[in-house]
């Protein structure tokens, strides 16, 4: 995932921590009145679609469905950058498992970035004490779409800065010539407190804006901290983004211990550093965002999507980013057909290709789906890991949380019941709420995901059987209640 | 480290536990009794040494003397496999540096084995499920010692089993031409309740003997799976042993992950994998251990030692083990020195070389020196991290152990009281127990230490500088008791 987050004041996170409660209550107490007037005009919750709810919550539950996908995507398939022959791999995996289940199934084309990953070594071959015939071995990954060094490396003086701040401070004199690191901290204290996802914000600037920066004042190289907590000498790939007015330099991420061993050999005198990167950028290449609908019995034309990111980082398997998103998305559909549901509008189920590294898979859907934007009902996303879903967030108008306060009141029971309104969310689904498609995101408990998220660590082990059918059941529930809601939300 | 550690069972444990109860209340008793009666003939600690200890404990506490050497050997130096020239660098620095703060210093030759490792990749190239023109990524590292394979690596069959048993079930038709993955789990539920050196005790038989057990029914490399905690898709190296009576084998350590892809995998179909190891067993190098005396004032030949060990595995820095078990032995001496103290027998500073890979240097010391056993009075080592100091753990005579017992109680203020005999001690000095030396460890928190032990993560930011001060502080206070009783203990 990589949603832009809005920045929030340590004042303003306090303030967001009462408000979930207050909300929770709120939630609650609207649930009551909900389920208490029962007259049918002023309750859009039948007794029916309440008791399907909750059905499908305990089926969800139940389920080893959702499990299966993602053991199937990581461990017979594997990473699935876009482009590879995984990721291909898996639009085929996903299309065929969408029919087997009765959907009906288009794979619609995706023009991706083919970017792959070559050698990576780093090596500090000049420093203070260094012994004769010694160097400090630098653990670190290119950033997605970096270019390449010269094939054996290059050589130059190592530069730390510690924000954008302090190298607007610095001379381009200072700079040329050299690789600068910028040592930006990723705040695990933040994310422990429950906002990984805002401290994850402030980290990822630097992934993708600092090697244009430096490369306008004449580096040669451009290294980051990892975004991203635990200190297990994992490096974090993500994608950087080159400024058109900026030369392109080769970017990497190293490991917050190389970070820091650079910055503390930086404040005793001079440290020259070896950086390897041999990635390629081939030419584009064609891939798909896998559609399977399951036609609505009353408005097949109005349309509610479920959907994760089939595509992923390519050091890890992508368990928590973003297979588990796109099984939980499968199994909404798979459990009506279980149950014997048929919503009454189109559930369509979507796994988005290339939201890592170009968002074109969620930007060629609202391009080509643009016209029968106000048919789309809602789409919901999740991409933010398979950890224990505190409920969903949403980019709605206000006046839509309380018209959803039973179905958080249903999801309560499996400790899912917070729902939040947000400005930004998930990013594959961005530009249809961009075109006014109320959009909904799964939010999880993500105080261990920016550990794994984007290294080799990202692996099945990391999905908790329990904890993902509890995330199915959240994507279920709220996907058929938007479904078959007798009029559409307010947009 | 690599002590040999005693099976413990669950009954055994909880033992364990009411007695490190029992033994800290009968050490607080124990040392109000020895501060009460002070008449000279029952209590062996005058006031003065009494005193002195508190001084030396106060004062460790306050130093980062300790700390300036982990960082120097860490981050100046680097990774010290025995034989490298990091190593030798090592050996030199610390060398200088005892001769700085005022000992006699000597180095004792050692000829130790000159391993190094080379490339090292895993794939699977035939699995359930796998598409064309894909393979699954293993992350894995060459066990210390290990053959190489060809350098373009070899490809067989996987087959896994879970333990010895499960091998010796199986015929040799089953495992000839084969790769063994041994998928022992380490016992991280054991370490999290302060027993990880007998889960380490329990896993590092297989990466010790699996390949060579392996090797004789056909196998033609061997797996183990990492002997550690955490999941952050570390590989753990160590030393495998290969026995004479078999084919000596390539031998690597997969991740915990890796290890369950590959598990998962075998339950569905065949897997095949290509390893690639190319390190080289170079001719034996000679190296030291580093000796450091501080001369007694009334017993300058009766010694006794503090220790860590001066080398370490290559992937990481080896702050934890063992850079921090050298700088709390070279602080007890300088602290000494800082106080104008001086200890009625020598203090002898010993670095080791080669702990971890052959145990060359402590085996050469004992070996040396074994004329002078009945003089040395004791050795200390540290060599389980740098975790807080729970107390130390004793190969000696259990009448020893209320001797030490005012000792415990200075160390109880800074939380390190507790004391256990143990039927093993560390590795570097138990040839010196074996000629009846008594024998001391520092007994540290350990439950984060096998997570990092051995892998590219053993790095100086895990270790606390106040951790590593209340350690010094064990280590001098110790030692500094030990110098300066009127008698040498019982042996």
């Amino acid at each position: 995932m990589c949603r832009k987050f809005s920045l929030l004041s340590s004042l303003q996170r306090r303030f967001v921590f009462t408000s979930l409660i207050a909300a929770l209550l709120f939630v609650n107490a609207a649930a009551l009145r909900a389920q208490t007037n029962q007259t049918p005009a002023a309750n859009p919750y039948s007794t029916q679609l309440l008791a399907d709810l909750k059905r499908i919550q305990a089926a969800a539950l139940q389920s080893e469905y959702a499990y299966r996908q993602v053991s199937y995507l990581t461990n017979n398939i594997g990473p699935r950058l876009s482009g590879s022959a995984q990721a291909q791999a898996a639009v085929e995996y996903v299309a065929k498992e969408l029919r087997r289940i009765g959907l009906d199934v288009q794979l619609e084309k995706v023009t991706v970035p083919h970017w792959v990953r070559g050698l990576e070594t780093g090596a500090l071959t000049e420093f203070p004490g260094q012994a004769q015939g010694t160097t400090q071995k630098i653990i670190l990954t290119a950033l997605g779409g970096s270019v390449a060094t010269p094939p054996d490396g290059l050589t130059a003086p190592v530069i730390v800065v510690n924000n954008f701040a302090e190298l607007r401070g610095l001379s381009r004199e200072r700079i040329a010539g050299k690789i600068v690191l910028f040592n930006y901290r990723f705040d695990e204290q933040m994310a422990q407190q429950g906002f990984g996802g805002e401290a994850y914000g402030q980290a990822v600037a630097y992934r993708a804006a600092a090697p244009s920066a430096a490369a306008r004042m004449g580096a040669v190289a451009a290294l980051v901290r990892s975004v991203g907590g635990a200190e297990y000498r994992l490096p974090h790939t993500g994608l950087t983004r080159y400024a058109k007015d900026a030369p392109e330099i080769p970017a990497a991420a190293v490991t917050a211990e190389d970070a820091d061993l650079i910055a503390s050999l930086t404040t005793e005198g001079q440290v020259r550093m070896r950086l390897t990167l041999t990635p390629q950028r081939l030419p584009d290449a064609v891939s798909y965002n896998v559609i399977g609908d399951f036609k609505g019995s009353e408005h097949p034309e109005q349309i509610v999507i479920v959907s994760g990111h089939l595509d992923s980082w390519d050091l890890g398997t992508g368990a928590i980013d973003d297979a588990s998103g796109v099984a939980v998305a499968m199994q909404a559909a798979q459990l009506l057909k279980q149950l014997n549901l048929r919503p009454k509008r189109t559930l369509r189920v979507v796994a988005w290709m290339n939201e890592e590294n170009g968002v074109a898979g969620g930007r060629a859907y609202a391009e080509n789906h643009k016209g029968e934007a106000a048919n789309h009902i809602a789409a919901i996303e999740s991409d933010l890991g398979a950890g224990h879903p505190l409920g969903f967030d949403a980019k709605v108008k206000p006046e839509v949380m309380p018209l959803l306060a039973p179905v958080s009141a249903v999801l309560q029971t499996s400790g899912a019941g917070l729902s939040k309104l947000v400005e930004d969310t998930e990013t594959d689904i961005t530009p249809l709420a961009n075109l006014g498609v109320p959009a909904f995101g799964i939010w999880q408990d993500s105080r261990t995901y920016f550990n794994y998220h984007h290294t080799a660590a990202d692996t099945l082990d990391k999905v908790k059987p329990r904890e993902l059918a509890e995330n199915a059941a959240v994507m279920s529930v709220l996907a058929y209640a938007l479904a078959n809601l007798p009029q559409p939300l307010p947009r």
